[in-house]
């Protein structure tokens, strides 16, 4: 591991790193319940503790990161605000730590997305910034609105502060359910997984890492097989919070520490979900559900195992409720 | 209030009844954690601690209660059962507490009960005895059955193993929420209640105790207005869980211990069940709702107060998702 980390081109953020973002957070974060279902428990045949991050502030654990960032600014600096490229969870969380600080949070959005994200973004208090639907244009419109504005980029999950604040999670986690034998997380672009496996590593080196990805946006576990970043995926999944390319810092984070990547399908995902609304009474996103679903799949590996799950988010729109609802009236 | 007490024909349950209870069901039960929300106190004006009972094994405080009296039973007796006549959650929580013990559990249910809440009980393994539909066919059913099978009978809210159980929701709480100014939990046949009082006035005694009565089912609010128990209130209200006429010894240990009582309508009721979805993230039963509507209604009274807010119960029948979904896509 010292070896490859060597040979990395990134300075990977530390635990100090992640317990500095603790701190920083700890007057505006929540400390989230971890819950467990005894039937759910039955049905893994394993000690499954849930971390249910989609009772933090604004619905996700992405508001850790966004206000690590922003409370890790100048005065100076903070003053300009901060810009970030989101029509998702991390857009509202970088809005709402902004407003934590009383800073403007620009959030660049492309046309054609979803009417009910960009309200939430926009309730958060974020000045949205509208442009076509590419990565390129994307891109191209965060670094205007930076340059005219001088307001700081946060990248949802390339930035270490970001990384630094996601692992609060699990920094957490290990005091409400110390000692798990393996720790299951979604990953999307892997903000979440590197901070998890920063602090993982560091406290209680013992415990397998297992990130887990839907088949349709499977980036990541492509990545981890060649041994090189695989970058022309087109995403195809109902969970569309993990539809990003894994990113660089991320991918090379994750292969320094070990983590293990596994997939799910689009109906594993729905089916863990319903399983969550049954047992757990907790309605969470697809983006969610799918660690349970990778755990499932995997169940005669994990028997008798101590499991922490990251719930990584609960925005699900209201279709989400109208598929609970039909699930369970025919199951 | 000694006066009153020394008038009684009751002899009310202790907290010491209520700790011997807490180490009792330990083993079983669950620790529900407490839930806060910003937007919700804002809203209220108040700082609302919201304890997450609809998320206690079967979904309800009942549990709690259940418990108590299954593990309080002799050797002797235990093996002979336990008996109750209810189809809501308090059956389904009695049976969930004699398979904790490997005990039979008879409960009687009234010919034309929701099948959902039947099929629930079933499946916690009572075995369910049919009867006409009236309180006194249910009561004299569930006397055969104990006669004929030495059952003990475990009434839901009037039994004193049963009020002990359900208090250490309270003793919980004032762990977690510390020093509230006020506490607001449901009223139905008044077991919650009653177990809250008792622990309340003994460890926090400026506490104001609250009890939260759909305003169609007011028989509690009634019986306090008149000095003496209402018992010809017919009940309408979509709190099923509610319907239940406050019992003797629940009235009168309401009375001795100070605790007050408001009501809310349903339409207040199903606008605080959606405040609970949109910000907490919860779904709850109507039944437990009413305690926020209540809260709310009265919010100029307790404006900047630390609130605990008990959650009785969550299991919601398929509809209330619908209605939650018409409900927020309206708003």
């Amino acid at each position: 591991m010292l070896r490859s980390e060597s040979m990395s081109r990134f300075e990977f953020p530390t635990l100090t790193d992640v317990r500095a973002a603790a701190a920083r957070i700890a007057p505006f974060a929540r400390v989230t319940p971890v819950l467990r279902d005894q039937a759910l428990d039955e049905l893994a045949g394993a000690s499954l503790h849930f971390k249910c991050e989609h009772l933090q502030i604004g619905g996700a654990f992405k508001f850790r990161g966004a206000c690590n960032a922003v409370w890790s600014l100048h005065e100076e600096e903070a003053r300009r605000g901060v810009v970030t490229h989101s029509s998702g969870n991390h857009g509202a969380a970088l809005a709402l730590a902004a407003r934590s600080r009383g800073i403007p949070a620009h959030v660049v959005v492309p046309e054609g997305a979803v009417r009910a994200k960009l309200a939430n973004i926009e309730a958060a208090g974020a000045i949205l910034h509208v442009c076509a639907p590419t990565l390129a244009a994307r891109e191209e419109t965060a670094a205007r609105v930076a340059r005219e504005t001088g307001a700081t980029m946060v990248h949802p999950y390339t930035d270490p502060r970001v990384i630094a604040g996601q692992g609060t999670v699990v920094l957490e986690l290990l005091r409400q359910a110390p000692e798990v034998d393996v720790l299951i997380a979604p990953l999307g672009g892997g903000g979440l997984m590197s901070g998890a496996a920063i602090v993982a590593r560091a406290l209680s080196p013992s415990t397998q890492l297992l990130a887990a990805e839907p088949t349709g946006a499977d980036d990541g576990w492509r990545s981890m097989q060649r041994g090189e970043r695989v970058v022309d995926v087109v995403p195809n999944t109902i969970c569309d919070g993990l539809r990003a390319t894994i990113g660089e810092i991320n991918f090379e984070l994750l292969r320094a520490r070990g983590v293990e990547i596994a997939t799910a399908d689009d109906a594993q995902v729905l089916a863990a979900m319903c399983l969550l609304w049954k047992h757990l009474k907790q309605t969470v996103e697809p983006s969610s559900a799918v660690a349970l679903a990778v755990l499932l799949a995997q169940r005669e590996r994990w028997r008798g195992k101590k499991i922490g799950i990251i719930l990584s988010g609960g925005n699900v729109d209201l279709d989400a409720l109208s598929f609970l609802k039909q699930a369970t009236e025919s199951s």
